[in-house]
């Protein structure tokens, strides 16, 4: 394939994600990485030295450069400023995982996205993403379709953070965990109310002096949606443990999906991932999602998009879809 | 939902199938079936009153009452046939699974429906269907995807065949097993030369004279492509048991994808269905599809789709469409 045929890819934002969809866009055989868009100085930027890095505000510089934008910044902060911008110039594709404001990003971004001309991919990933794609799909396919998704061992962010707000935290990381009896039972089709506390267990690392351990321990366990209800453990640890902790970004997921058909079958549809590292399978998830957003805008398409309005092979490649061998 | 806006399906072929789809439609809010179609005498069709059954011959005075038929023949004898003449009428879904014939059944049907102003979709159900659309999702998210597809345990109609025509055998149903070990394997990343014979095992269960056993054993062994090479049990039983066990229509199956990304990070994706009935539940991702052509059809689209050509949203519910819950 010519160079000149490739998908050629900007990457806005450079932190864990940013560094993933870098490996993953030089991965493919059909996209290039053109530039990388920050807000810190271009210079100070930890990446190989035939990558272009410029920053975010000559981003309006690049519209004739670039197919797509892939979305690197963070949910809370920098998606919901840059969206907007980006949408407006860019075929674009963001990991926005604050669920609660899904609709309304979707929303504002599909009306200037439609204005412009442009796709953007809104919420990729995994959830949201694949698995808001299984959710619907177990909907769509069972009458009386009940479904669960369960989170961890892995990192929650939500929940590390909540934890370094109480006074006397010095650093702190929290996993969640599922709980497997609860899994097992509903694959087995038990039928009993299951809270939502009761899907998932929280273990605590948190580095704190010793006199401040009992208060610690008690405001995180009546911590309000995040720990009351839930089956918590705290461990305190050192600086070091913590630390070290940090820097490891496995996590896991599944969606299980149960329906009864017929005289009574019962069906069982599952979904699981298992990664080593959560932020490279979100950009290789992103980059997918990337082919599919300049596919979907060459045929026309302009507009907000989620995953499970995006068939598979649009994210697929062109020599892909040649060929019948998936079938 | 008035009636008069709901999707007007027919069914064509009442065998599990069939029966499973008429199930399927009757438990939608958004669908009503109209008409089963039989090669049979209408009025030996075991059904409820309410339901119209007509002869397969008749079908072209239905153009103008239905929006979409659900083919439930079967795939050796009845679709080949079936499939050009339908396509030509309606919107189509089928069930295709003959897998090496596929792409000749999709540039015929796709020419024949492209030119009539239809979309058929063909091969959905679970493998091939949901199967291939994790497929080509694997190998679109990774860059050096492997994925491997187990079955079972379940029972095989091509292998019960194969061991029914053997002399001397009155009854035999034959069971695939996949390979626990092998998938634990593969899961974990053991990067190792897997033959397909490596991957599944077989137990059959025949009906025979003893005098007969050893040669039967002997063939079905060394029986090419069916059975040599697989780890193969063979029991010997009575009529009753074969009968008893052809009543049972569970099913199982994975698709394990693995994928590396960065400094050696292994990635696993993996599908996992596990069925009391597997013509239920391929009724009903049939009868998903089958809301998912009249959808395109309605846009404007016609030819053949595949699974992996079609977006969750399609298939889904107008209903399920107005709210972001799955996201």
């Amino acid at each position: 394939m010519e160079n000149i045929e490739k998908i050629r890819v900007g990457i806005c934002g450079y932190g864990n994600l940013g560094r993933g969809v870098k490996l993953a866009v030089e991965a493919t055989k059909d996209m290039e990485l053109k530039v990388i868009f920050t807000r810190r100085d271009p210079e100070t930027l930890d990446t190989d030295s035939k990558t272009k890095v410029v920053s975010i505000t000559e981003a309006a510089n690049w519209v004739k450069e670039l197919d797509v934008v892939i979305m690197c910044g963070g949910s809370k902060d920098d998606l919901p400023k840059q969206m907007p911008e980006f949408a407006r110039l860019f075929n674009t594709v963001n990991t926005f995982d604050t669920h609660a404001d899904i609709q309304s990003m979707y929303k504002e971004v599909d009306a200037i996205a439609k204005e412009a001309g442009k796709v953007s991919v809104i919420s990729t990933g995994w959830d949201p993403g694949l698995f808001s794609n299984i959710r619907k799909l177990c909907d769509s396919i069972f009458a009386d379709a009940k479904y669960y998704t369960f989170w961890g061992p892995g990192v929650s962010q939500g929940h590390s953070d909540a934890l370094r707000k109480i006074a006397g935290v010095k650093n702190a990381i929290q996993y969640t965990m599922p709980n497997e009896e609860v899994m097992d039972q509903i694959r087995s089709g038990v039928e009993k109310q299951i809270s939502t506390t009761d899907m998932h267990e929280r273990v605590c690392y948190v580095v704190a002096e010793e006199k401040d351990h009992d208060r610690i321990k008690q405001e995180i366990c009546t911590m309000p949606k995040y720990f009351a209800g839930y089956k918590t453990t705290i461990y305190f640890v050192t600086e070091e443990e913590v630390t070290k902790r940090q820097s490891k970004m496995y996590h896991e997921g599944w969606v299980i999906c149960v329906g009864k058909t017929g005289d009574g079958n019962h069906q069982v549809m599952e979904f699981h991932l298992k990664l080593d590292s959560n932020p490279e399978f979100t950009a290789c998830v992103a980059t997918s999602a990337a082919r599919a957003a300049v596919k979907m805008n060459t045929r026309g398409e302009s507009g907000a998009r989620t995953m499970p309005q995006i068939a598979t092979e649009d994210m697929a490649t062109d020599e892909m879809n040649q060929t019948f061998k998936y079938i």
